[in-house]
């Protein structure tokens, strides 16, 4: 952790978004309208809400790598709700940096799986909620109040049950296979870089500095290099990206729209024995 | 209404943003500034901009919906304005709930309409806009500076003249024939959902229950369901929509795409005799 | 300049934030998260996150048009960086209307040539950073956490030395040749709207009120108008664009999508001799 809190008071006081709203409907302001109806000292930062529709998986990576650069005890909201009004459960979860409120699907895996857990809550005492509770909508009913209230200083465990058993993603790590480790795109960006799930600490004593033999659809990708500059024009490379993840990228150009790659395509690393 | 505003202080200082700028563009940040530049306290939230380009009708669906959410007494600027430079005036709408501010096109027509509604009024104190106005952008040289004064505390009363036949849109309202309820499609959302006119009460001992026969597109629906999960893959549905509105959906992809229906479209409902 | 500050303190909270990140990816928000982190009171204000990848020019043109509207002492974030790792420096300019903090690139051109221009640093003090500087996202590591130190009131003198050859874009201004002047489209809006580097104070003497021959894409544009109403249907027609920049304009439609152009095409501009 690079980011210091400025202590719990200051920081208590911001809630994060992540949906797969998108910006172009009014979801995402009416989730602001009702937090601020409740807390209207909150300060409301977008981590984004263009994740894919319905993608619990894409809205928790995006979560996960955002969250940790906002202040400890920072409210974070999240709303890729597929199951919106039938069995699945409301969460809020207590972790040491902060907390998470949002449907009991997965998307707050890193959260329940990392070490600053502390415990997870199924919120049921309807006065955080707003007073009719829609089966479509619960970001606007249950998620923002929750998340106003939560910012005001309500504790965690006022508002429901512990839940013992929180829903948790499988998690996709990659496989090494002889000398191939087989990795999987997780995302790709606006810029057309793609995302793996390879880890720099996996890469470590796999090969060795800047050489690599990668492979992504098909097409060798031989240079790992440590910045976009170094790479040849229509050179696609890999580095190691801002998120501590192995990226497939193209300077100045889309390696996804290059490659015909996207999110699911396997990337694969050979083994390079340097003694030879 | 089921949000409580925290007094009027309190709410006084958010200023709500509904436009048709999209947000590639620099034009709802520049208004930013400029409110900012009056009123340095103010809180400023986002709508939406993803209004289509001109499109008046859906611009006021959106702040209709939207705005309800918001404390009471917060300042609603909307900018959705082919006739801006033009004779169409501006107005500054007051109601119990709040302000509303923008051009006076029928993008208010629910504010006026309304039970809540106060008094509109036409601005023309100089003192209160931008020094100069320019004759295509008066979201950032009227609009904006407007809002930041009315967010300070200055009385719409004391900004001009009342205005007493501000201009309001026709309503579209469902059309009965025989045993056929003919609604429209007001907005398709980012999940495809097609929201129409036919409201919550309009269905009351229209259809019973989850029955209904409905059409779109020359496509029948034949279940109103209460949530996506019930419905079947592949299975078009209804559903009483987080905005009241009767939708018509298709769980984890976009009934839009699928009927290849969008705003406008017709959606036929049908009376099913119960007793038979 | 028609905006008047607040004072120095309460414009200094502000910062603002023109990329080319886009609102789909998480980049921006983390960068909010970071300032945050260092100074909880920063008010952040989006002017755009959608210009287009890796276009330096894009980017200083949105700035240029947008910052003036900010209080005086607000802090300028610009993050289009296709240099980032590399040799490329980091800038923070300081002017008399508020403080710049990005890549070296040229994207700060106006600041540095403009008349309110006081200094150019570059920051190099690594307790003004995060721990960890990633070759690639300087946006989050090393800009975000400048603007919330700078917002804070750390003086930028002592962020690192002054630059005294900051990078500086060529100007491209319109010729004049014979009779004929020779503009470009620097930008096409949401509307279609193409914005071009002819500003109103080239045009006076020009061509004499509101008659003009003026040609895109081999079209003749025969007027210029002072506002869109005043167009025919399907009229293409120049406007004095609210940039204070000629605009090629369609009403209730798009000149470019009708005239196929785009930023970089030429619009000619022809002498009127209004004595014959």
């Amino acid at each position: 952790m690079t980011v210091k809190a400025q202590g719990p008071m200051a920081a208590q006081k911001i809630i994060t978004l992540t949906t797969d709203f998108g910006l172009d409907d009014i979801y995402a302001g009416v989730m602001k309208g009702v937090m601020l109806s409740i807390n209207p000292d909150c300060v409301i930062v977008d981590i984004t809400h263009g994740v894919a529709p319905q993608d619990i998986e894409s809205g928790a990576l995006a979560l996960e790598t955002a969250c940790r650069y906002f202040p400890a005890g920072a409210v974070h909201v999240a709303v890729v709700d597929p199951g919106v009004g039938g069995p699945r459960r409301p969460i809020v979860v207590a972790t040491e940096s902060g907390l998470f409120v949002g449907p009991d699907n997965g998307i707050f895996t890193f959260a329940i799986t990392g070490p600053g857990f502390k415990a997870a809550y199924e919120p049921k005492e309807k006065k955080y909620f707003l007073t009719d509770v829609s089966p479509t909508f619960h970001g606007r009913d249950m998620f923002a109040p929750l998340a106003g209230h939560l910012s005001r200083g309500v504790p965690s465990e006022s508002l429901g049950p512990v839940i013992a058993d929180p829903v948790v993603l499988p998690q996709y790590l990659p496989v090494l296979q002889g000398d191939i480790l087989e990795g999987r795109i997780l995302h790709c960006d606006r810029f057309g870089n793609l995302i793996t799930n390879i880890r720099q600490s996996m890469l470590q004593g796999f090969v060795r500095e800047t050489r690599i033999a990668a492979a992504c659809k098909g097409e060798a990708v031989t240079r790992l290099l440590p910045f976009y500059g170094l790479a040849q024009d229509e050179e696609v490379f890999c580095l190691m990206g801002s998120s501590g993840r192995l990226e497939v990228s193209l300077k100045n150009g889309s390696a996804a729209a290059r490659l015909g790659a996207g999110r699911g395509d396997a990337v694969l690393l050979k083994k390079i024995d340097s003694s030879r």
